[in-house]
C-alpha cells in the first residue's frame, strides 16, 4: 500500500472538465453558490460519481458526495455489529464571483480520485470513505453552510439573517430544490464521523517563497463579519452647504482607513477587509443618506479576536460621531479559530516523508469547512503552493505536479489512518 | 392686467394629482427619467393640456409642452410677416430616485397655470407662449438632456458616454420611443426663442432663514462631474497579508475625505459630493480590485472651477499613489456657470414689487435647465422658500401660499416682458 499512487492523468482530465463549468474568459470560474454554473458543476460531479461506479449521496443542505462503503465482508468481520464510521474527504465546488479554478475544486477532485484509487486497488478500510462537495464554503449566502449543516452547527437564526441576504438565500434554495427545513435535517450524529481531511491550495505565498511542497495546517483562522451601516440624511448635493450635510460616505471612508491602520499597526498576524460598500440612494447629485459597509476580519487567536473586535467597533462609532452620523451594527457571523488534530497532522507528515516531499506546519489564513468539525471529529488539512499567492481571482494557479503531490499525500494519509 | 392672478385652486388640484404619479409611501415621488412613473406623469400632463384646450407639442428629445400661439389676428397685424418667437416657461417632471413632490413639478404646473390664465383672460401677447417639461433635468441618464437638445447643445458623443451608462440610456429611449437621431433633431433655431423663465423651489435655507417670499436668481452654478476609478487587485482577503494588498477601497476612502477637506477649507462657496461608490467584485472575502467613485462639484465662478478641478484630480492621484493603485479619470460633463439676464431679473423684481412680495437676489446652488440657454436667449429664474432647505428627498416642502406667489410673479413677469 505504501507504493499506491493516484492516477494523475485521470485526475487531470476530471479537473480540466470541471474548470469548463462556469469558465470565465480570463481563465477563472464564476460559480457562486446556487448559480446556474454552480448547479451545473454539481450535476457534472454526480455524473462522474455514477460513471466511476461509486455511490452518489446528496443531503438536505445540498452537499454532494461520492461514497465508498466498507464492504459487507469487512463489516461482517468485525466482532461487534456497530455502524461503520465515515471518514470525510472534501472541499467545495462553489467559487467567489469571478474566482479561480483551483480553490475548492482541487480538493473535491483529489478526494474523488482517492476514492477511485482505493476502490480500484480493492483495499479494505476500517471506515466508510466519502468525497464530499460542501455547499457555500465561500459564503455567497451564509459561509460554510453545508459543513455547518452536516456538523449540526447550523441554526434557523443563521438562515434568517444570512450575510448574502435572506431574499438571495430563499431564491438560491428554491433553485437548488432545498429549504430551511431540509438544511437543518442534514446534521449527522457526531458518532458517525471518523474525521475530516482536506487538500486545498495555500492561497498565500509562504510555500512558494520557501520552496516547499506541502503545508500541514496547524489551525484555521476564525472569521468575524459585520454589516456596519453609517446613516446620515439625503439632501440636494448642490444647495445644501457642506456644513449642513449628514454625509454617510465620510463615516464609511474614515472607518475604512482606520480599520486598516489598527490591524497594520497593532495586529500584525490578523487581517481585515472592507469588501463592499453600498450607497443609498447612490446618485451623483444626492448626499449619501446611508452607506452599508461589508466588514470581515480574521485571527487564529480567540483573545486577539476580542480585542480587535472591540477596537474596530469603537472606531466605527467614533467615525460616525465625528460626522454626526448614526451607526447600525449587524453581526453576520463569528467563526472561531479551529486547531487541527495532532494525530492527523502526524499522519500527514509521515505521508510526506514516505513520498519524499518537504513540508512545514503553518496556520490557514482562509476559513475552511474543517472548522465546522472543530470539537466534533478529528480534522486535518494540507496546502499545496499557490503561484504568487494569488487566489479568489482568475490568476489563481498551482503547478499540476504540486496538485498530484497533494492528492498522493491525501491518499497515503487515508491509508495510514484507516487501515 | 396688473390685477391678473393665476387660479390657486385649479393649480393646487393639478399639483396634487401629479404628486400621485410615482408617489412613494413617505410622501415623495420616485420618477427617474423614462421610468414607468415618469412616462405616466408625462401622459398625465398631455391629458391636462388637451383638456385645457391648449395645443400639445412633443419633440424628439421627449420634451412635452403646452403651447399658446399668438393668434392669427395679432400675427396678421404685424407690419412685416416674420415668424413669432417663443417664450418658454418650464421645468421638469422627472425626479431623482425617491425625490420630493416640488422639485421640477412646481415649475411645470405653474407654467401651465400661467398659460391657462392668459388664455382665459384673452390677452394677446407679442410672442408664442410655451409651458415645457424638459427631459432628464436630474441627470439620471445625461443631465439637462431635454433643454440641451432644444438649445442645440447636445452632441452625439454625450449620448455615447452618458453618466447613467449607455445601456440605461438606450433602454430608456426605447421605452419612451426615442433614439439618438430624434434627440439630436430636437434643436430649435436660436432666432425662434424669446427667452426662458423658470419658477423652482430654492432647495436651500436662505429664503426661509431670511423670511423672504422670493429669490431672484443671479446665476446658476456650473456642475462638473467625473467617474474616478481606483484600481488595485482582487486577492483573497484571508491569505493575503495587509502589506501585499492593492486595496482599491483605500484610495477611494482617502480621496472622499480629502475632497471634503479641500472644499470646506479653501472653497467655501463651492460644494462637492461623492454620491456613490461601486466596489468590484464586491464580496466580503475579496480585496476590492476596483472602486468607481461618482464625483460632482459645483461653483458659480469659472476660475474657481478650474482651480478646484485641478486640486481634486491631483488629490485623487495622490490617494491612488499612496496605496499603489492606478487611477482612471473619466469626465462626465462640464456645465459652466450661467448668468441670468439683467432685463429679466428687473422684470421679476418689478413683478414682486407690484405683488407686494419681498425678495433678494441669490445664486442657485443647483443646476437647472436655464443654463442650457446661456448665450442662446435671455434666461431668468425665481425661487420660492424650501422648508428646512430639504430637497431631493421626501421631506421637500414649500408652503402652498409661496407656490402661488411664485406662479403670480411668473405670470406678471410674462405680461411685463411680452405685452
Amino acid at each position: 500500500m505504501l507504493k499506491l499512487r493516484i492516477n494523475p492523468d485521470r485526475m487531470l482530465a476530471a479537473f480540466n472538465e470541471l474548470a469548463q463549468v462556469g469558465a470565465t474568459s480570463d481563465g477563472g470560474v464564476n460559480r457562486p453558490t446556487f448559480s446556474e454554473a454552480h448547479l451545473a458543476a454539481r450535476r457534472w460531479f454526480r455524473e462522474q460519481i455514477e460513471k466511476a461506479g461509486l455511490e452518489f449521496r446528496a443531503d438536505g443542505a445540498g452537499n454532494h458526495s461520492a461514497t465508498l462503503a466498507l464492504s459487507g465482508a469487512s463489516r461482517g468481520a468485525s466482532a461487534v455489529e456497530e455502524p461503520a464510521k465515515t471518514l470525510l474527504l472534501g472541499s467545495h465546488l462553489d467559487s467567489v464571483p469571478n474566482g479561480g479554478r483551483f480553490d475548492g475544486a482541487l480538493g473535491v477532485i483529489a478526494a474523488f480520485e482517492v476514492l477511485r484509487t482505493i476502490k480500484e486497488a480493492g483495499i479494505q478500510l476500517k471506515v466508510d470513505l466519502e468525497a464530499i462537495d460542501f455547499t457555500d464554503e465561500e459564503g455567497t449566502l451564509v459561509g460554510l453552510l453545508g459543513s455547518a449543516a452536516l456538523a449540526g452547527r447550523l441554526h434557523s437564526d443563521i438562515l434568517q439573517n444570512p450575510r448574502g441576504g435572506r431574499g438571495a438565500l430563499l431564491e438560491g434554495m428554491r433553485r437548488a430544490g432545498l429549504s430551511d427545513e431540509s438544511m437543518l435535517s442534514a446534521m449527522r450524529p457526531k458518532e458517525s464521523l471518523a474525521g475530516y481531511l482536506e487538500l486545498h491550495i495555500e492561497q498565500g505565498k509562504r510555500l512558494e517563497r520557501a520552496g516547499l511542497h506541502v503545508g500541514v495546517v496547524s489551525a484555521i483562522v476564525g472569521i468575524w463579519s459585520y454589516r456596519l451601516s453609517f446613516i446620515g440624511r439625503a439632501d440636494h448635493a448642490g444647495t445644501t452647504t457642506m456644513g449642513d450635510r449628514l454625509d454617510a460616505s465620510l463615516g464609511a471612508s474614515e472607518f475604512t482607513l482606520a480599520a486598516r491602520d489598527i490591524v497594520v499597526n497593532d495586529f500584525r498576524d490578523c487581517v481585515v477587509n472592507i469588501g463592499n460598500m453600498e450607497f443609498s440612494p447612490g446618485a451623483f447629485n444626492i448626499v449619501p443618506a446611508q452607506v452599508d459597509v461589508s466588514l470581515e476580519f480574521r485571527s487564529a487567536d480567540e483573545e486577539k479576536f476580542k480585542r480587535l473586535d472591540s477596537l474596530l467597533l469603537a472606531h466605527a462609532q467614533e467615525a460616525a460621531n465625528r460626522f454626526n452620523l448614526a451607526l447600525k451594527v449587524e453581526s453576520l457571523g463569528k467563526h472561531s479559530p479551529a486547531l487541527m488534530d495532532d494525530h492527523v497532522r502526524d499522519a500527514f507528515a509521515g505521508a510526506c516523508d514516505d513520498l519524499g516531499l518537504n513540508y512545514i506546519s503553518l496556520p490557514s489564513g482562509a476559513g475552511h469547512d474543517g472548522q465546522s468539525f472543530d470539537g466534533i471529529c478529528p480534522v486535518g488539512m494540507i496546502f499545496v503552493p499557490s503561484r504568487d499567492g494569488a487566489s479568489h481571482s482568475a490568476r489563481e494557479f498551482t503547478a499540476w505536479e504540486d496538485c498530484v503531490n497533494g492528492a498522493n499525500v491525501l491518499l497515503q494519509t487515508v491509508l495510514r489512518l484507516a487501515t
